[in-house]
């Protein structure tokens, strides 16, 4: 389960209430984006795969045509409009689900089909990190500590980070996060976030930052962490639009970047995350049967208690 | 003349109202930092530079020992803090000036010294242009066309750009840009700026947006105007912190960069001056004598009819 899910359950964001044009599905459909299984069935043309693979699914929905896709930034189709696989088309929280070959991925055998459930959300964050250009030694500042925070921070260490700093108002989340050894983690509440980071990384700042909160005072305490020529990246979707300190960043010439899913990186997710580099399996913190989604999911994730929740169909 | 000039005139903006760290310099002091001249004098440890010299300021002040200096971004020197000569040391609205030899830079005999004192406005936006990007056969949009906006797209033009947009509110602006023939000028009072460039791109939006004009409409127009994964370059400086349209620069996978002042490029700037690429000449509006720079200097910048206007100290 993902926020996204939740955003969708809740206030039906990122479903069509039109039909899409590529998929051409509205509303009611199954939700369920990041998944994974095993092949039962295939069609006639399908070549890639056999019955009995195991797979995780790449749910970004693209059209393979437009300008975007012909340069293989398919997560910027023009025509998909950042639609997806269990919001956009029937998705994964279902026994079984119909997909066109292109978005399965084969997993190697000694990978769990749990780990593989995560290699979506792992995505979106290994990309994150590539695009902030994370490099070894680098110092980073994660703000939020939910499951994309939490993953960004594997994938920033996996990048070969240095001190990683991550700041959340939930004690819960710290928590878990401070369960990852090479973490500082900082409490707004009680700490002085920019006055810690300074203090250790000799008033330089952070290298990165990497925004997983999606609120404007975490916006703002990316822009002061970072050093002069330090790099913004965010990943979270903001519900309101944030003022920038438009003076602060041209004195430190700050570099602002907005991270959207990706494209062209399964394969190497899905080996970062059976090879251990990056343990996402970590940031589970309950596992549920389908038929319990409602109550022991939905309900669960609106409370923000919980991280990343696994969903089984049986 | 620069428009700093005027916010120091009009509002001791940049001015140290306490003893600067560097140039332990307060107000009063004398403005002008874009500026050139000739050698008429030199101190004893002096070795690079003769009597008869001329030459053009490089006014960026900086301590050359904290970390950015010693990186080689001594234009973000943390002890300088942006200060200039000219706003926080004695500048070149003089007829004499003393200065430290590493702030002068020789100029070729064929070059004049007019063309010289263009030499420091021409490095903010040579900068502004490559730290965005600017690649042979890109699109680019500037908007704001006064003599930064200007001296942008001369810029973009000498790194290669194919189209160049260029808007403004103001027609005598749009004029002077229109003097330049690879230029397409917009007025957002009269034109559909994002449907002319789109219509002009295949649909697909510049590849690169130089904000030069420092204000929320032109920020959103920039935004709306760059294609997927382009890159907003903001030059200009803000009065009011602008609003960032989030959902929007995400979609896009949007570059957000600040631009502040140069290092390290003078030489090359002064080569491109001198040989015509960037014939930074062109903006100039009018030129007159120091003795009459209140009357027709400052007022008359105030009221935006004018671009860059040189003054001579005889």
């Amino acid at each position: 389960m993902c926020g996204s899910d939740l955003h969708a359950y809740s206030h039906f964001i990122g479903i069509p209430s039109e039909e899409h044009p590529l998929t051409k599905r509205q509303a009611p459909l199954t939700l369920g984006h990041e998944f994974s299984g095993t092949v039962t069935e295939i069609g006639s043309d399908v070549t890639s795969l056999s019955v009995g693979d195991r797979v995780c699914i790449e749910p970004n929905i693209r059209c393979g045509e437009c300008k975007e896709c012909r340069e293989g930034n398919y997560h910027l189709c023009r025509n998909s409009n950042a639609a997806f696989i269990g919001l956009a088309d029937d998705g994964g929280f279902a026994e079984y689900c119909v997909l066109d070959e292109q978005y399965c991925h084969q997993i190697p055998d000694h990978m769990t089909l749990e780990q593989a459930a995560l290699v979506e959300p792992t995505a979106v964050t290994y990309r994150a990190v590539d695009l902030a250009g994370v490099k070894p030694g680098d110092n980073v500042l994660v703000t939020g500590a939910g499951p994309i925070g939490l993953l960004t921070v594997l994938n920033a260490r996996a990048a070969g980070a240095n001190k990683i700093f991550v700041s959340d108002v939930s004690k819960e989340r710290l928590k878990l996060a401070n369960s990852f050894e090479f973490v500082k983690t900082l409490n707004p509440v009680e700490d002085d976030v920019i006055g810690e980071i300074m203090s250790a990384t000799n008033g330089n700042g952070v290298d990165v930052a990497l925004e997983c909160a999606g609120v404007q005072p975490t916006f703002d305490t990316c822009l002061e962490a970072i050093k002069r020529t330090g790099t913004v990246c965010v990943v979270a979707i903001f519900a309101q639009n944030p003022e920038i300190n438009a003076f602060a960043s041209t004195v430190k010439e700050a570099n602002i970047k907005f991270s959207l899913g990706y494209s062209n990186i399964y394969d190497r997710v899905i080996h970062l995350i059976a090879s251990g580099q990056v343990p996402a399996e970590k940031v589970v913190t309950n596992k549920i049967k389908l038929d319990h989604i409602v109550e022991e999911g939905f309900e669960l994730l609106n409370d923000k208690s919980q991280s990343k929740i696994l969903v089984s169909s049986k």
